[in-house]
């Protein structure tokens, strides 16, 4: 008899995105008139650029013509995309990456649940609270987690390191030992960003405990601060202990066209083995790469015009989260994150709780936000709001909300 | 310290492509007049159709204005593809499978690695030998293979069922309890196909042991002969054992574009769990959907004149395997598979190892082929060749290896 794998059934349901859709279709049922504005969504909502379009389509004709046509590709990305990302990503910063540490795949979303599987499951993970669920989820489908302590909210085996307003919303190293250690920066949920020093802190900390830090920087376009890192391995000693995630989903829009990419530094050794190595053959066994098509469309965020293109988009979403953010905060309301990152993490007034007040600003401003609560229990009296949407209508969400404080 | 996963490093070096290329490079380095026809890609070389390319066009237009724009499509598929699915591979062969059924992935390899996800790592797993080296490799990663054996070629755990001449490639159930079973049908590389009686002694085997198959059709296109299924849901019972993984890729030239799909029918259950609840769960935790522009592309295949178009590709493949299984058997060489597949498993004459005879055709035809024991113990004296190539190449590289004969 075949068995499954247990550890899939301790995990609770996901619970929180079903919960706001319900709750949204509760009140439009009773409500058919209001129009609802999503001030909740993490996809983003601009077409792509027509540098990616113009790209896409040349690529589109080479695959219909025999010589033209491209079959399997390298797994690991093809040449022309991994030098794209080395020159615009990193050695435009300074940072030396070699395009043989970039791994192009469908996703970071695949590859921060993927790499897990390069490591032995009775690693210690800590993570932040609130936190993005992917990690948690995929630590706890490979058992790294222990069990669900449905009274908590937690889980028994990770570290959770909250990020509340005292710390800025990003952590201090802690005093216990943590082999895996997840950081988010630009953040999901809380838009907080991670300064240059407090990043240091983490890399000694990861080099003097043999630990390895994934750190996720899908929102790094938003990058506006001079003292906030573009990557992780603009610090000292990162080259020996962090892998890090990037996205041309909200920098490009790809979130319909799937790509992404990850960095392993060739310096990183753990038990005598090169992960760059360990990643490579896992690549290599279990994906096949990222369609050629895809590819060329990525390529071509690196071309001067592709640049101007995206960066106009990353402009419309940075002018929603400044009126978002000004908007609420001249109504007296206090929020966080929004000038580094798409997300606006907001306080409720008088400490009211996360889905209470995500009921309220639902029912008096028609308005959807994500309850924070929902991301962990350090997101409890929060709520996150997102520059994704059309910028008329966010003006119009921030105008309904700052009527309810009047 | 981070602890790696140890049973990355008891993975021994892919050798077997590698070492292929390395010949034919060194053959090419002494010999730079020769014309190297290569019969050993298993990818495919015909250009995309233009049913496909069209529809790709038209979602990439899509794509670029604020209308048309996908951003996040659902983890498991556009429902217009898992629809067109349903329809065009099952309800038209009379088979029931509901769209909630398919889940579309970026490839059948991904998928038939990253199911193992949902199983416990204590299960017993029985593969052919030869077999497709990504369901050897994904499991000994998952700790399931136990050691590699150097001196046999083989894992200590895995159960290993010769496909030999005296069972035609296809083995019959075996004595001992497998928990998982892995069957390719077309078979890669042996060409050979399960007859639909040999598949219900597996589905019945697998029904009375509590056991999982997992069906690997990818070549499903190239089946032909009338007792060949199409797919495992022909056979009763196959709905509380079998999980099916299909794939565009030969099918419809999409090695580049990736675009598959995993079928696990709602009534397999196994420790009280629907797989079907915990495939989706890991999809939607280690996934995020299939580029929007490909999934319009593979939802083209199905159309009346995609469907033309790719069968015209499938039958300019046919042809090749003909030519070469005709040529060979004609020149006194004994030949399997090339009806049902698109390969071709040569016995080498006289029991010559399959690297010596490797050689023998690399020096003296100037034809590249696999030797059949880089797919395991019982591939040795064979060799594989494929009908991807171009129509002219193949007929010169059948005529050049007759003339071997001569």
């Amino acid at each position: 008899m075949v068995k499954i794998n247990d550890n899939f059934l301790k995990l609770p349901g996901s619970y929180l995105f079903s919960e706001v859709a319900r709750r949204i279709a509760a009140y439009n049922a009773a409500h058919p008139e209001a129009e609802i504005i999503k001030l909740s969504i993490g996809d983003v909502t601009r077409p792509l650029v027509p540098a990616v379009t113009q790209a896409m389509h040349a690529a589109v004709d080479e695959m219909g013509t025999a010589e033209g046509f491209h079959g399997y590709g390298p797994e690991q990305g093809y040449e022309f995309l991994r030098q794209a990302i080395a020159q615009g990503d990193y050695a435009s910063r300074g940072v030396d990456i070699q395009p043989n540490e970039i791994f192009v795949s469908d996703g970071a979303k695949s590859d921060c649940g993927n790499i897990g599987d390069i490591f032995g499951t009775d690693n210690i993970v800590a993570i932040c609270d609130p936190v993005y669920p992917v990690y948690v989820d995929t630590n706890a489908m490979a058992g790294r987690a222990g069990e669900y302590q449905e009274e908590l909210g937690r889980w028994s085996r990770l570290i959770y390191m909250p990020c509340v307003e005292a710390n800025g919303f990003a952590p201090e190293p802690i005093r216990e030992r943590a082999d895996i250690i997840y950081i988010c920066s630009p953040n999901n949920p809380t838009g907080a960003v991670m300064s240059r020093e407090k990043l240091k802190a983490w890399v000694d900390y990861a080099n003097a405990n043999g630990s390895v830090i994934l750190f996720d920087s899908a929102y790094e376009a938003f990058v506006a601060s001079e003292d906030v890192p573009h990557t992780i391995f603009e610090i000292e000693g990162a080259r020996t202990c962090a892998i890090e995630f990037r996205s041309f989903s909200k920098t490009a829009g790809f979130t319909g066209n799937r790509c992404a990419y990850t960095v392993v530094p060739m310096e990183l050794e753990r038990g005598g083995a090169k992960l760059n190595t360990l990643w490579n053959r896992r690549q290599c066994t279990k994906f096949n790469g990222v369609p050629y098509v895809v590819q060329r469309g990525a390529a071509a965020v690196y071309t001067p015009e592709g640049r101007a293109q995206i960066m106009a988009n990353i402009g419309y979403y940075r002018e929603n989260a400044r009126i978002i953010r000004e908007g609420l905060s001249a109504a007296g309301l206090t929020c966080f994150g929004g000038v580094d990152a798409p997300y606006i993490w907001l306080k409720t007034p008088d400490g009211v709780g996360s889905w209470d007040f995500f009921d309220q600003v639902l029912n008096r401003a028609n308005v959807a936000t994500t309850p924070g609560a929902g991301f962990g229990p350090s997101g409890e009296s929060y709520i996150r709001l997102t520059a994704f949407g059309e910028a008329q209508a966010t003006r119009t969400a921030v105008e309904r909300v700052r009527n309810m404080f009047r």
